[in-house]
């Protein structure tokens, strides 16, 4: 078996051994203790699970400081950071148990008995049900909001899936800590055990997504691993649903007008937005359309000033850094890019990663700058007119989201962007920056391929429906039918012959 | 080019040629013209396809009988049966037509800038948006219900989808006409060229499914041609999602109440179920679990003699009957299984089936008869107790449907098996036959694998929800808006800070 190690990125140095690899019998073991669970857990009911997910919440809380230290010591994304990732972690806990005392998502319906132009039709009831054991894939950037506790974790639970969750190698300790206290609050408002499990290592993961057990897969990485561990899926003789969110460009366009009134803000600002967190952000802008002339180099002085400042930041692992060093290098030599400004360089044994500024010619947009670069670089594309700007962003691949910078009243350019870009994203940004997604009830994180989440969405409340399936009974005794098809049930919305009812 | 032949299954006989495949160029060219439709399509908005709806509805009305003549024709399944089918037909495109006046299928969501414990929060509003150009491919069985003018179809142009069609070589000639009928009433309601087209051919479907217009696939039809389309899917630089229905077992189970009870009704009625359409539906319980003893006896004896005076039926196309007869045989030889009566013995050059109902031992399952045979064939398998049935049933392969038929007042087994059977199935049916599938808001025509459909369904309101992505604007100003989304909108239901709120 082969140790399972904490690294400091910050120096490069193995800090401590962690765990060993799980082995495949053991990943076979603890998927069968999830299908056992799954029972039990749907049992609990929407009440019983929301109270689960409070106290999972609760129990995070509690041990907020130990939380956060080893995860910044794994990570170095700073105490700041982590601590509003917990906060974000335990608030989405929580409002995925509000989803449950709401009902909605369960979308309830009733069609009688009766006749139609069809003929006469039975008495048809609906409901969504939880689609069995999910495999959560812990995401290096996210060591909590997207992690063991994360988003996946928090809407599989909700739907009354069992999880069993493959900790990323970035932060094995925490993500033992955070599933030491998950594991230990569960039971204490009655989850069955199986209801969550821990694995680490690359092949309990692909042996994960193989095992017959597991019915859906949450992942957010990499292009290519969700890649590998999609090809494993299509293997498998009962392919299931890969919800993977895998890579994204986020392009922003600043309008002519936007430049014009603030562009020295904007540059500032969208400086600030790439090189957030390292730069380790699904939704980091990773391209910039800037008008060419005055008020755009006014705005790309202003980036390249806040990049020049810039201290290395240290990022997340060594592949990753080391990923970052050979893309970046290979973006700024790639024909028609030039180098902007460059931040502190990399030095001494951590991780740290020099922060670049690009720029090239939206009219002859190198290949390389569509592309996602993990870590803190961008590229300004400078345009010449709207035509100019519009032919290039529909050439665009698909991103999480695509955002529009324009002027105070401007309303034409805007909407003919947001038609070129509507089709290649899953969030539209106007005046503001992709770095930062609330988790609301609104919120869509998820997008056309590279997302394999084309229609749903890992953020946010909905996301429960990826964990969800329709059954339908048709003509069945009240004994059978979940509580909420039953007859005179009015505490959640439900649709009967056509009609949506509200809760009394 | 290769000629489309119409060939006639009660005699076997090629009666015209109906058009030419269509060449990997025009696939192309009709794709592109679906992509260059879509904006259009979508601008009608729901009013405008709600009315495209109904007008394609009342010109397939008009051209009732000359439709019902050549799908007769071409697939012999008796006009009756084919009247009810356009019925079925012309009702969905109405009821689609009602969710577009409805609204809900939007999700129409809008959470408020203000503070949550996460920090401010941005105005987020969401909406279900089309996906883009549709691929539909006719099914063999339904020439009308599921094809051209079929759900797929219904439910993409709801959504807001342009439609290629792949018509089904069982019945081109019908594909054709209702292809002209549905050509050339879309536009007198403004929906713009492209937004419907017709190829035939399998090259021509192959070619759909891999171009870069097509944004998700609908497909009813054999686990082989499914799975052919899926890899081709899987091969896209972009893959998109794939609905397919491949295969369904369907199976039911007679309780020893209810085959007390009625055991002879429950025979008759079985017989009819699986034989109906010549067993060529989706829906067809192929596997049926009857106790041993008297009541049981008296029930497969009903079984049998409805099956012996059952005239051969004609099958839809030449590659059918011939899969028929060989997997017939070949379960009828398996080890185990006894053959308990035979129809009508398949003559003459047209392409009968000869009826079959064989026996087995639930307690010894072949392999065999858990496997979807398209045709008028049952597998009785024949339990001891119910710790017998139950292992049995919790052996099974997925299915559409699973029926459970108990007695007048019976609850305990009945819940049990409803346990035993909700995994494995998308509608759970109490006494009564999975033949017949209502088209309402209800409905789930779907289940785990072998449907890839697992999260929706292909029949009822809710298939539209295949075809649409949600998309997310964040601080948008009013003008780039949905009209759905728009401050003061009220005609459809929209959840406003998580707050659920129907139309004034």
């Amino acid at each position: 078996m082969a140790d399972v190690v904490s690294i400091d990125p910050r120096t490069g140095a193995t800090v401590e051994v962690v765990a060993q690899e799980t082995t495949t019998a053991d990943v076979d073991r603890l998927c069968k203790a999830a299908l056992a669970a799954f029972p039990a857990l749907e049992e609990l009911g929407r009440d019983g699970r929301a109270l689960l997910l409070r106290t999972l919440a609760d129990a995070l809380e509690e041990r907020r400081d130990d939380i956060v230290a080893i995860a910044d010591r794994e990570t170095a994304l700073g105490s700041m950071r982590l601590n509003g990732e917990l906060t974000r972690t335990t608030y989405q806990l929580r409002l995925f148990a509000e989803v449950l005392d709401e009902g909605s998502y369960l979308e309830a319906t009733i069609d009688q008995a009766g006749d139609t132009p069809m003929g006469p039709r039975p008495d048809l009831r609906r409901l969504l049900v939880p689609i069995g054991p999910v495999a959560v894939f812990g995401a290096s950037n996210f060591p909590l909001a997207f992690s063991i506790a994360g988003g996946d974790t928090a809407s599989a639970l909700a739907a009354g899936c069992p999880v069993v969750i493959k900790a990323h190698a970035s932060h094995p300790a925490t993500s033992g800590l955070v599933y030491d206290i998950l594991a230990a609050a569960a039971p204490k408002c009655g989850a069955p055990e199986g209801t969550l499990a821990l694995l680490h290592g690359l092949q309990a993961g692909a042996d994960l997504v193989a095992h017959p057990a597991v019915r859906a897969v949450g992942f957010t990485g990499s292009a290519s691993g969700g890649q590998a561990l999609l090809r494993i899926i299509e293997q498998r003789p009962d392919p299931v649903p890969f919800f993977g969110e895998l890579s994204s460009l986020n392009p922003v366009v600043v309008t002519p007008a936007a430049a014009t009134e603030r562009g020295a803000t904007v540059g500032a600002e969208l400086a600030a937005s790439f090189t957030m967190g390292g730069g380790q952000f699904c939704t980091k802008p990773g391209l910039a359309f800037v008008p060419r002339g005055l008020a755009g180099d006014a705005l790309v002085e202003a980036m390249a000033e806040a990049v020049t400042g810039m201290p290395a930041p240290v990022l997340l692992n060594e592949g990753i850094a080391a990923a970052y060093r050979r893309i970046s290098i290979e973006l700024a030599e790639a024909q028609g890019i030039e180098t902007a400004a460059s931040g502190g360089a990399a030095r001494g044994a951590g991780f740290q990663a020099q922060p670049l500024l690009l720029t090239t010619s939206a009219a002859a947009l190198p290949r390389q700058a569509t592309e996602e670069c993990f870590g803190p670089v961008a590229v300004v594309a400078r345009y010449d007119g709207e035509q100019d700007l519009l032919a290039a962003v529909g050439a665009l691949p698909s991103s999480l989201t695509a955002a529009i910078l324009r002027g105070a009243d401007e309303t034409e350019l805007p909407a003919l962007l947001t038609d070129r870009l509507r089709p290649l994203a899953g969030r539209l940004i106007y005046d503001g920056y992709p770095t930062g997604v609330a988790v609301s009830w609104a919120q869509q994180h998820g997008g056309p391929w590279p997302s394999t989440n084309s229609q749903h969405t890992s953020v946010g409340t909905t996301a429960v429906r990826r964990f969800l399936r329709p059954v339908a009974w048709q003509s069945a005794p009240q004994s059978v039918l979940p509580r909420e098809l039953t007859d005179g049930f009015t505490a959640v919305p439900r649709r009967i012959d056509g009609v949506l009812h509200l809760p009394d």
